[in-house]
């Protein structure tokens, strides 16, 4: 193999494949990057089995092959040469030279005849998205997946799609984000499971580009997603979601209007209290126009009052105050809604126009009252 | 205790402070911060027996008082508060209440009265310099010193005066860091090792202003550094420094002018084939008017041509990467001269006005001759 392509590019497309590069395994060949240059197209790959990436950058081919590179190494190196054209030849033996200007780098490579490709995409079942909804969808509920593998459907979101909706739902026993957005066409219906991983990784690939189309492709057993030069084929996981729909209330006693970064910093501040691995709830107390939150710890004690519009029952409530953290920060409105029953219901934060909605179970706070 | 001060001030000055309160300790009062209200003034204080910082912020007393607060705690707290003024108060068993607009935390302080005390500054024998050149004078050599407590000079840096000329030195037994700056003023002749964790602390809280002024003061077992409203107070470590002077030979066989940028870049990444912790040395050829850098390791070899403008004979020598690296960062120039003996004899790089030395001992590279 010998091909030539300017640094930016290869920086650029090594940058992206090196997500789906494990960070630990037992297949040595993972570690690799792949490069194939082969009629007329420059792709770089890597493949961690659950979520393969593929992209191609542009640049000359002077001898088609297939080259295994060591990722972190080459993505190290491409890094630091100049900037300039840089060229990677292969012999026989795999021994292959990345030349820079007056650079030269000799390394050992190996052959890409163990590396598992990426399975073959079935492009008859789609939909489109922009890149920008795509990523702030997937960066406005993956905080609340589950990292428990025992329990393996809530480590993903569950993409369904109703029609021209797409609704994205987390959850981790604790709480759950669901994020509604409208497409621009009816796809029938459609539900899958996304692995939180192949999740969060695209959403560090994708440019979050308004203009720019996401293409998702819907397998048996895959799901792929095109964009720019890149395919991105991930694993989906098996089994039934949750029925979200019926934790979702619409009956309340209480109704909180507040501004959300004047509640979000005082929450954000009551957290200093808490001692890692602590479970202190953070208390909080509606009584008339205003909410008292109140931490009280070892570490000592916080205690802040916030001006709200409340309709309904006065109420006191126990949060971990990092789920709610978490819902706010993922909320962009200048003013929230909270929505509450009873000091042992889940407060629930929506909008109007059904966007969102976060819902947070309450902890006792007995300990405090 | 009561006193008010801005949020900002508080920040500020807690962030100064903080550099001297220890991460590890036997003793729980050094990881406080002391706020004392006297006289009209409001100081902090942090000091680690080694090393002791004060400084003075604005706002108002209303009960004058000292009280003890934990330094983690105290600066997460006054960084997350609201932007407004901040009141501290505190009871006779040291409860103490910080409040911030409707926020308010309560937390147990402690008596100052185990609090070391900063030793008394004598203001007799003293220099003036700018913060920006002593900034950069110490982050131009403290790459160099030695963190090896056996052997205590290393670990810190010589500030030597004569006349109006000041010269700091760094050395760890494979190089040898020189600065020489001009001083205002003729300060006779004075010699003191600093440690270097009080100059690194110290360049990381000088504003590096060049309008602004450091006033050096030297006593018997003490120096003092007073710059704005901070004053800083070390310990000095006893004993003779090395002589460099007889380390530096002004004779040569090779000089070699290089582009700094070029060979920087260059030695950065023949880096990369070096695992860490492996002393492969970087294989320097000179040969008229261009240098080969070469290096071989296990993960492959790198090689690459750089021209120079050569003076004397051609030459082979091996250097440790790192510490070409760490002399190259901290000079400015855009061309650099080094001068060499042998391939056993060590590297110098220096400017023509002295303003600079940087010594480095060649290593053996018999196993890539």
């Amino acid at each position: 193999m010998k091909i030539t392509c300017s640094k930016s590019d290869l920086v650029n497309g090594v940058s992206i494949v090196s997500k789906a590069v494990p960070s630990k395994t037992t297949m040595d060949i993972l570690q690799c990057i792949l490069i194939i240059a082969t009629n007329g197209i420059i792709k770089l790959a890597a493949n961690d089995t659950e979520l393969g990436i593929e992209t191609q950058i542009n640049g000359t081919i002077e001898d088609n092959g297939i080259i295994a590179l060591d990722a972190k190494l080459f993505n190290d190196i491409v890094r630091r040469l100049p900037n300039g054209d840089i060229t990677i030849a292969t012999d026989s033996a795999y021994q292959t030279q990345i030349t820079c200007m007056k650079a030269k780098f000799n390394l050992q490579g190996r052959s890409g005849e163990d590396f598992p490709y990426l399975p073959e995409v079935d492009r008859s079942d789609s939909i489109a998205i922009s890149e920008f909804s795509l990523k702030e969808i997937i960066l406005q509920t993956i905080f609340s997946i589950s990292d428990n593998e025992n329990n393996k459907i809530m480590t993903g979101e569950l993409f369904e799609i109703t029609g021209d909706k797409l609704r994205v739902v987390s959850l981790d026993g604790h709480r759950v984000s669901i994020r509604k957005i409208e497409l621009r066409a009816d796809y029938g219906s459609k539900k899958v499971i996304v692995p939180g991983k192949t999740l969060s990784d695209i959403s560090k690939i994708l440019t979050g580009d308004v203009e720019k189309e996401v293409s998702l492709f819907f397998m048996q057993n895959h799901i792929a997603f095109e964009f720019d030069d890149t395919l991105v084929v991930s694993r989906i996981i098996e089994g039934e979601y949750f029925n979200v729909d019926q934790m979702l209330s619409d009956s309340y006693e209480t109704k909180v209007v507040v501004n959300k970064k004047e509640f979000l910093d005082s929450i954000d501040r009551a957290t200093l209290m808490i001692k890692e691995g602590d479970k202190k709830p953070v208390v909080i107390s509606i009584n008339d126009d205003v909410i008292n939150l109140k931490i009280r710890s070892v570490i000592g004690s916080m205690d802040e009052d916030i001006d709200i519009q409340k309709t309904g029952e006065d109420l006191m409530i126990g949060f971990n105050p990092k789920f709610i953290i978490d819902a706010l920060r993922a909320i962009s409105d200048e003013t929230i809604t909270i929505y509450l029953e009873n000091s042992r219901a889940p407060g629930i934060i929506r909008d109007e126009e059904g966007k969102y909605v976060y819902l947070v179970l309450p902890v006792n706070f007995n300990s405090m009252a």
